[in-house]
């Protein structure tokens, strides 16, 4: 595939996200702030600002006087256009939240999944059942209702018949017939992609993403994987399988991880990863045989509390500092991002532990001095960052459906 | 850093690369040919062509009289618009090229160095020796240099005064005052980068980078590493570390690399990691002990020659394919490219060996199929690529300098 060439077209389409960014990001605004904020001309932001009255993705909010001049009207994104919903998919949960047009969360429903069996069919109608839910706690019409989001595991790009989905194999076998059922049995416009996608896109519209011209974003939960913005943009990569960091090797040879191969970042840094790295310390341990992984993670927040925690939970997270270090390291190594943030479930349970420890670590194991001036932070991103990022995927479809940007956004179906 | 904005300068900017490149592909062609192949309008391909004939780039080469029709003006790059210069300071060896301004070699010179005793002083030197040399050989003057591209190892984007630079430190503890003095010995316009830069540039203007919207050209000689091409475009990262993928882990707390760190991919896939790998099948084996890297390397090669290589080679080149495919793999679970090429001397002398194992060993060490339809090949770029590319920068500085292309060279200094 040829590089793609940037047309003036893309610009204006830029342009038109450079603003809705800065609402985003102001709440209510005026169009000299948008100028200033975005760096655009006035002119360009007037037009820019008139296109997305018209369609009705911003709203006059009200009309403030200041103490000289004319009274300037407020500008805001219009939270009445229309519900998103967006989903995600994880091992140990499926959880849909709400949103309105302005991105605020309206109401969210989660039904829990069995880490240990769940096949396809329970996907699908787990998702179904927490759509559902959600929209009837937030009071909304299907018919209101402007795309869903749904981000499953694995890279998903190449489903067919017969191709299992990586890297939950075993898992996830979801082919396009699956798909089909799941947008038959919805019946609203669905966009489809993994969780590493949606992080990023998260991280790009909320966090650390438009500040920074290169940004790593890494989800710690049950699998582990990287989202990589580059200048505004993020990467998906070939074959949308960009940022599968967590199957990158980090020993060779080394522990068995799910996917089949050995030696992964995930056998290491993934929930149960940290659940072998004590194990390995102790195999005594009582938290060793805690059977499911959030309950460990759980259990070992709660050790890392008053009175403390014992010697193997301490080494524990020493070690797994030290792993994530060298894996975060070697993404330095190969993007040197200005800043990595982390998120995930695993994160927000041991994040305050884990942060400082892996931050040295970085610095330490990166080529030369590459990592001296990296940032290394939890994701400021509020809520779920994967349910928050698909949201916004299905917007940003929205968007391109009613011709306001050019941002083909490349999902994975 | 916030992202870099877009402007319509910067489309011209690239519509001028654009016919540039489709000239230096075709040799001579026409205004419509270029049409054709850039995909660009024939008003702006005329209106990029008459600037660049208007700064003498281009010029017209002959007029083609078709069959039908008027005569048609054949345009190419106007080889005497003056010479360029690249230099490839490598670990064995120092090589100066002298092209003309269509990227065409006319002469080149090389002075040897050791691997194993090189200071910056021999490096200041040994590059205007060379240099001289290959301007004495192509007859040129020295006011007709319209720039020198100097390549050097290790990431030296933070050069100070004690600051020394990775992963030669030892080696290299070049600081501004010794490129200051090399800018003074060599009274020349210079740039300087470090050869990573070089050979994405050489795949971007002269292989496969143009033809995909990700390319990684691999390096592997003494030091290994990528050079990463996203659209169109070389990432050189936060602080022009990317693609310093030779020093991201292959196996924790492996083998120590010359960088100070364990396990680095380097330490078994350069060119004394493969030395290592022969000694650690057979310690005892005559080529394990060959003092040089180049005659390690060209005695591993004649050793795959008829009659046939000895079965400690034969297992050396297995677990390189080995080594190197699962290093390789990383690359494609983190930035996901279409295409990987492999250049180096390394790759020179033992790719047609190498190459066919190495690539199975990416396609099942890659996650999924994520490497499914992954091209890796030798680079099909001509000659010493770190010559040609370090020259093409050279060159894109001087198109910048006379404002016909926006592309800021970030080059280390």
């Amino acid at each position: 595939m040829a590089p793609t060439r940037r047309t003036s077209r893309d610009i204006r389409s830029e342009s038109r996200l450079d603003v809705l960014h800065a609402l985003l990001t102001a709440g209510e605004t005026t169009r000299n702030e948008l100028a200033r904020t975005t760096g655009l001309s006035t002119a360009t932001v007037a037009t820019v600002v008139s296109d997305l009255l018209s369609r009705g993705i911003v709203t006059e909010a009200r009309v403030a006087s200041g103490r000289v001049g004319r009274p300037t009207t407020l500008l805001r994104l219009n939270q009445d256009r229309g519900r998103i919903v967006g989903v995600d998919v994880a091992e140990t949960y499926i959880r849909a939240v709400v949103f309105d047009a302005a991105l605020d969360e309206v109401a969210a429903a989660e039904v829990p999944a069995d880490e240990r069996h769940v096949g396809t069919e329970e996907v699908v109608d787990g998702v179904a059942r927490a759509v559902d839910a959600a929209l009837a706690r937030a009071g909304t019409h299907r018919h209101d209702v402007l795309g869903v989001g749904v981000s499953l595991p694995g890279s998903m790009q190449r489903w067919g018949a017969n191709s299992p989905v990586m890297p939950n194999a075993a898992r996830h076998h979801v082919d396009r017939h699956h798909v089909d059922r799941l947008r038959e049995r919805l019946d609203l416009p669905i966009v489809i992609d993994n969780p590493l996608k949606a992080i990023a896109t998260a991280e790009l519209w909320f966090g650390q993403g438009r500040r920074h011209a290169s940004t790593i974003t890494v989800n710690l939960g049950t699998g582990v994987g990287a989202g990589i913005i580059l200048n505004g943009a993020i990467l998906r990569g070939a074959t949308n399988f960009a940022g599968e960091w967590g199957h990158s090797l980090l020993a060779l040879d080394g522990r068995a991880c799910r996917c089949g191969r050995r030696g992964c970042v995930e056998a290491y840094v993934g929930a149960s990863g940290l659940q072998r790295t004590l194990a390995a310390v102790d195999p005594a341990h009582p938290l060793a045989s805690v059977p499911l992984q959030r309950d460990f993670i759980g259990a070992l927040a709660a050790a890392l509390e008053p009175p403390g925690p014992d010697p193997a939970v301490t080494e524990t997270i020493q070690r797994t500092a030290r792993y994530l270090g060298a894996a975060l390291a070697d993404l330095v190594a190969i993007v040197n991002p200005e800043t990595i943030t982390l998120t995930g479930w695993t994160v927000w349970a041991l994040g305050d532990h884990l942060v400082p420890a892996v931050r040295r670590s970085v610095v330490e194991e990166a080529p030369g001095d590459s990592a001296a001036d990296l940032e290394v932070e939890v994701s400021t991103v509020r809520g779920n960052s994967v349910a928050t990022g698909i949201a916004t995927i299905a917007l940003e479809r929205f968007l391109s459906d009613v011709g306001l940007v050019t941002t083909r956004v490349p999902t994975a179906l």
